[in-house]
């Protein structure tokens, strides 16, 4: 255990993120100067703000010590697979634009998935708690279809959607990430403990809170940035009006990440916060390819929905008015059939022709009528109406 | 009777609607030898292509017969109550830059509401006659809060969402309007016979096509930019993906109305036509205050949908985390309070005082505790989680 890595676990432990100032601080002097720096009181007065309550706590080398006997690990900045580009930004976005500060000091993990690469082909899954049946069976049939192709699926670990969202990614084979608003061997909810260690081992739980944190509310509002920062797009699921999904979308778009949300019955309160989303502009998601058009590789598109079809679908309009002018029972002349449709009977001819070829329509001694097996019979033919 | 109205029915049933050049040449030469001409072929090719078929038959008398023993009448562009303000346009449109043109000939209307006056404040619900229960439910809760509030509904009379949205506008004595694809004397579907006589009691049945005429295919998808074109906003309830309510919105867009769909569970292929819509750019709507919002007067918002409160919602992000470290059982020193949370004691303070006098904390001896009927308990501590 080096000087820096414990550096870095009392700076994560001594101010409660984010604390962009301090980040900066340590990416300027080196973790050690930094953390020493604290400890004196040598630093802004809004560092000082920030750490004066904890800088006399050091417990950096037990928190290491735990994390080691977790079978996890501290990823700093100074390591290889820490998912930032510099300091100032975090997957590439510039934190210095925006308020609060995103990068985090550091990550406790466990699991052995390397979380740069992982972060690079990822989607957050994520709604409320309170789901209902069809939530948790859109959020297990979405991370079913990004698990199966390769997409990592991020989310909070919580009842309802998350757990919905890992497990299917789990299910699939795929791989999937929890960020704790906790320390990472603080698993929350309790209920979740065998799900997170399924978790650790097909992928990884992540939290920048030390070992032994205990989750509080303004810790799940900070933690939904890392949520949403790990992913390319955020994907709520259900939400109320008041969920903690809307601030991960909030983080999301405010990170230049595209926020998506499903819509579902108007008559449900855990869709309204989705449409209120949609509303504001999220992507409407039906289906999981429409999530990997948007964070997938270039030319990942999804299928066209199929559209039912119709033998119908190839005449011109002018074929379908005579088709249409077609009695459904008996015979119509031609020019009772140009009566019927308003075109000349010289228009008519070759439409009817084509009907013929196609089926559709039958001639008997010059009298036209429908073909009998022509596939649209007469209590079909309004398939366009609205 | 006079030779004009004589003139405009002869019209209205030499041509399959819509035929924009022959509305244009009674508008500049009137009626009367409008269809002269047409009788005569003494008009364009194109003119004569769209006439030839019919300019021999002249039931325009009978029509009108048909009309009055009907209690109804042809409403025609020289009538005041014409919905249009110019004959190449319609409700204020400008025809001539639609491909297909879009004012009808002339209109035969059942009831005795003024169609101009009326579709000044009206909103088509339209959607597939394959509705869920889910859609029928809403269908009639937008309707009914449309008539409430002095919106006229109009919609296609088809089983299914135009069905529901018709009888709830009735059921709440509103205005509505039915806009049918055949004559107004063939009651279509035929199951709708009774609705469409309360209809005609209590609003409109409006056709572009003289008496007996018969609905076919092609005439629902021309019926349709009637549909759009009497309403502000065209609100799409439940479609598939194939559907003539997509027709009505494409019709409603061209026409520079509002499109509108309303989101359903993506496990529905009754919402799947919606959801193309919403991602092509359709307003989400979740309640008819919102349709409102678009076609109302000035001043006519949506109410914020409620949000649940909190006790909490006053307190600011400092004031939630002193709040957060108070313990749930025992008491905790400033001083461990300070710790927990990350802030310091000088900041502390303060913060406790606020939490006190709001009864959400209480202190005894110099150590605090959580207040134990302050609102939020420990289990609702995390409702912000995602």
């Amino acid at each position: 255990m080096n000087s820096e890595r414990r550096a870095w676990a009392y700076l994560s432990r001594v101010v409660e993120p984010p604390c962009p100032d301090l980040a900066a601080l340590a990416a300027r002097v080196g973790p050690v100067e930094a953390a020493e720096r604290v400890r004196r009181g040598a630093v802004s007065a809004r560092v000082v703000q920030h750490t004066e309550a904890r800088r006399d706590i050091d417990c950096a080398a037990d928190d290491l010590d735990r994390i080691d006997r977790l079978g996890g690990r501290l990823l700093t900045p100074d390591d290889g697979d820490w998912p930032v580009l510099s300091l100032t930004s975090f997957n590439g976005v510039d934190v210095r634009r925006l308020p609060d500060g995103v990068a985090p000091m550091a990550l406790w993990v466990l699991g052995e998935a390397a979380i740069g690469d992982v972060a690079l082909r990822a989607a957050a899954v994520v709604g409320t708690r309170a789901a209902t049946t069809y939530g948790e069976y859109v959020a297990t049939d979405l991370s079913e279809g990004l698990a199966e192709r390769d997409v990592t699926v991020v989310s909070g670990a919580a009842f309802g959607i998350d757990g919905a969202a890992h497990r299917a990614a789990l299910a699939a084979d795929g791989c999937t990430v929890a960020v704790l608003a906790g320390g990472v061997d603080v698993p929350y909810p309790a209920g979740h403990s065998a799900l997170l260690h399924r978790i650790q081992r097909a992928g990884l739980v992540v939290s920048e809170y030390p070992p032994g944190v205990r989750p509080a509310r303004h810790r799940f509002l900070v933690r939904n940035r890392l949520v949403a920062a790990l992913s390319g797009a955020t994907v709520v699921v259900e939400a109320g009006l008041r969920s903690g999904a809307a601030n991960t979308a909030a983080w999301a778009r405010a990170l230049g990440r595209v926020v998506c949300a499903v819509p579902g019955p108007v008559t449900s309160s855990a869709s309204a916060g989705c449409h209120v989303l949609i509303r504001q502009g999220a992507e409407l998601i039906t289906r999981s390819e429409e999530v990997i058009e948007i964070i997938g590789r270039a030319g990942e598109f999804a299928d066209e929905p199929e559209h039912p079809s119709s033998p119908l679908d190839h005449l011109t309009d002018t074929g379908r008015r005579v088709y249409e002018a077609l009695p459904a029972r008996g015979v119509r002349s031609a020019d009772e059939l140009s009566v019927e449709s308003g075109l000349p009977v010289a228009a008519l001819q070759g439409q009817l022709a084509l009907l013929e070829l196609a089926g559709l329509a039958v001639q008997s001694d010059g009298r036209w009528q429908l073909a009998r097996k022509g596939p649209p019979t007469c209590g079909e033919r309004e398939n366009f109406e609205s």
